[in-house]
């Protein structure tokens, strides 16, 4: 079942740019290992922050992702950036409005 | 620009699944109105709670939608349900890694 996972990621100050910079370089791994969404953004009234939003085809898909090497030297690389606040939430999505 | 809204709805004990049955109820007027993503979900650890992923052309087409009759009048249906916390996070959304 489709795995979601929204979160946010506080940054140093002055960071934020940066580490969006990272987050949203061009992946074609990510989709081959069945990411379906990965959207980065902003909010101007919390200017340290990064948010994201992923939709995976299966939360086995999601852990998977978090081993390859190409992600782990890009954890490793943005790691400097942040502050160590996180938010967010993960869930199992069972069901969708915009189709039945 | 794409925006994002990542909600939890907390309910009353028991009523998750009702909430989650109405939020999924097939609607072709959110696509009309700009909607892209629109993903329900649960998680076994917070068993009264329903969690929301929500993708929009943009900020104005997310707050033209919440005054339709069709979405007023599906929002005073599930308040019976509803035990009053939420949760989550808006941003604008500024890249992804799968579509750079």
């Amino acid at each position: 079942m489709t795995f979601a996972n929204a979160g946010t990621l506080g940054t140093l100050p002055g960071k934020r740019d940066e580490l969006v910079t990272h987050l949203t370089r061009r992946s074609n791994m990510l989709g081959e290992i069945g990411c379906l969404v990965y959207e980065v953004g902003v909010a101007d009234d919390h200017p340290d922050t990064v948010f994201v939003v992923e939709l995976w085809k299966d939360e086995q898909s999601h852990q998977a992702s978090l081993a390859l090497s190409e992600v782990q030297e890009s954890i490793a690389a943005v790691r400097p950036l942040l502050s160590g606040e996180f938010g967010g939430f993960r869930f199992t999505v069972v069901g969708s409005p915009l189709h039945g």
